[in-house]
């Protein structure tokens, strides 16, 4: 891999670099099922600071900093009181370098991420930048299809439901899977579409990918990667009622996909998913969540290259 | 004591197993008088999820894993943003099994650890929801009574003062002491007494007691339990206005009392203890959240089937 | 050093005990250019609350505490819920002994950690206390400034520009600057000029002081101490217009200041130092911050009576 000194977009990932982040993320998930903790990272800080809450991928990283041993400084929202003060981001980012040795940074604007990696020492993780990318939520979407299906040995089709438009995640993920021989398919109300810039690049890539407004077009797919549709996406509301209930799926619905599809969602779901499915072999959502402790234990040890 | 896999109600413990839980806390509060911590809990992570906020509680447990060398990931109150985009409770605790080996939660609404306990691989303790329980609390006073004046070998006259009604951490101790030979008296504003459900469980039990409005029926107890009556619970508000200076001690009263009386408070107190008795020998409200470490220490080593 | 139980005040300090403060600090600033933790304080409990955020301040205390292989437990603002419910500030402080070995108190009263120091048996630090005193800040401006310009040594001009009334944190550090052989230059629009109680200090220690609306009057000044003028500190909002940009400083000015001059800032900063200055040689503010943390952890260990 490529040394990485922050992770700040799916984009700076390639296929030799993502299978090797598999590999080491897969290698610590068979240790932790005899070890509750390695001691990788004894003294080293994370300051986890999310300016806007996100317990779950909040939770997740500073699970994975103590599976390794390490400690953890947090602040969440309303505690970042000098941002009400009128300091800049840029001062409120620059205090990390003084306290953490790594930092993952949630913020409702694009670019917040990209701002702290240009101006601090230490290795910045983007966790969720507003419109922009979340590119840890993609690499563990990821590592849950290579390890459920192989992706990196068998043509998948994977298919994309409910807001093409405004899921970020969608969006880091259509950037990772450019890289290996899949059909991507897109299923979602017209105003809800996968955006040029994504389409593009798939184009550039030579990824077969189509799209549609017919849920009954991804009883073919390997993976259902769910998302939620929100109502305030919609000007005219009442067109939220016309579609709201055609991209949701229930156990009958799986039950006659193909054999072996898997269902994703990055969470938190309303009524897509139906919660009858939640014990179904089909359901991977929750495994998805736990493999990002996974993940991103790989990816602190990268940017601390601390060799596992 | 039966295999406990969660804590959600006083309910679980017999006789039995809150003298084992006793001697295991009292172990342990020797020990932490030359040591600070212990390596017992090395590696293993406690989420500490308060959907409301509750300081003493919730730090109280966060000591307890750390003296027991053990890690925790926290979230409190405003922090749960997914709730508020519509994900069901079910879904928000379900991520706790990805990252931690135990959790606590504490809930505005009654069944809430329930909910989890059911459909989490890891330990939980209730740690307080709504109306429901408060059963580490009712531990840690049981644990304070039986250290202080041994409940197990005496037979005690332990009067509650104040909201009997609605105060949970009350329900959950006569719960507790029903297996004990006590003599349980409740003093409160007629608007505030016992809720039958809890007397039908002391009739059954064979557990004597008794009621009164007047505070100088307390005067030959072993303990003062009291706690504060709230104005909001009063529809007629002149009716607190007229009880609410009824049910308050101060160290004159307390020195009328028996020798040797204690005085408890779960705490937070207003006015109905005056703080003039907080450096008396009688008052031990304060020793009593300190004991809230040592039995929450127990909790964990006993959930996490780790001997001591 | 006289055995130190709390620290609450600057006033606490005289001119060796600050200097046995800077050796300690920087013996640990040296060590863990080499090393990411120390165990000293491994089995401690830091508790960290502050009753109104401050992210920097708290973040600081806390890397100080893992840096020294502690542990942390944390409370922030709203999380504070008993005090809404009517208890008083001694109960809500007093739970502090219960849990912890040391505590780090931020409150908007001033008197606060006085209150808790007086009353609970650990050690307490005042992490500012609303018009009161911050003197952890004092103490690493004291550090960065012997440090940089070797105080103890050389007689320095320090300049204090901006709102010299209600800064608290200038007001510590003058009490701490008394000790040493200074020209303590004060600028300020004359609304906002040092209070007469701290024109005091200085007088009855025979330290040489000076005011001035001037800006010009600072160019001779080894340090410049920035600090920001709060609109609402202005009742004639007019004159708060009129005198904004007077206080401000830029590369252009400093580089036509004395040589070697360095200038500091407590943060947060608005526009009184712009940010061209940043990576300049002269700006010390962002190093300051860092300092803060070699500092609190010298303070942890002095108060906790550990050897280094």
């Amino acid at each position: 891999m490529k040394l990485l000194t922050s992770i700040l977009s799916a984009k700076q990932f390639d296929r030799d670099s993502l299978l090797e982040l598999y590999q080491l993320a897969s290698s610590l998930e068979e240790t932790l099922k005899t070890k509750r903790k390695l001691k990788l990272l004894d003294g080293y800080i994370l300051a986890s600071l999310f300016f806007e809450a996100s317990t779950r991928t909040r939770l997740s990283f500073e699970t994975a900093m103590h599976r390794l041993g390490g400690q953890v400084i947090t602040a969440v929202g309303v505690q970042f009181s000098s941002l009400s003060k009128g300091e800049s981001l840029f001062d409120t980012l620059k205090m990390i370098e003084s306290y953490a040795d790594v930092c993952v940074i949630r913020h409702p604007s694009q670019g917040a991420s990209e701002l702290a990696a240009k101006n601090i020492s230490v290795p910045v993780i983007n966790g969720g930048d507003g419109a922009g990318e979340h590119p840890t939520q993609a690499l563990l979407d990821f590592y849950t299809i290579e390890k459920k299906l192989q992706l990196s040995k068998n043509k998948l089709k994977i298919s994309f439901i409910g807001d093409n438009k405004f899921g970020r995640t969608i969006h880091s993920l259509v950037v990772l899977l450019q890289h290996f021989d899949v059909h991507l398919h897109f299923v979602n109300p017209s105003e809800l579409s996968l955006p040029k810039k994504y389409k593009k690049i798939l184009t550039t890539a030579n990824v077969q990918f189509s799209e549609s407004e017919n849920l009954q077009t991804v009883k073919d797919s390997d993976v259902l990667y769910m998302t939620r549709i929100q109502e305030e996406r919609f000007i005219d509301r009442s067109l939220f009622d016309r579609v709201k209930d055609s991209f949701k799926i229930n156990l009958d619905f799986v039950e006659k996909c193909k054999k072996g599809v898997i269902v994703m969602h990055p969470l938190p779901r309303l009524s897509e998913v139906h919660s009858e499915l939640d014990n179904s072999k089909q359901a991977v959502y929750f495994e998805q969540a736990k493999n990002g402790v996974y993940v991103r234990m790989a990816i602190l040890l990268k940017l601390l290259k601390i060799t596992f």
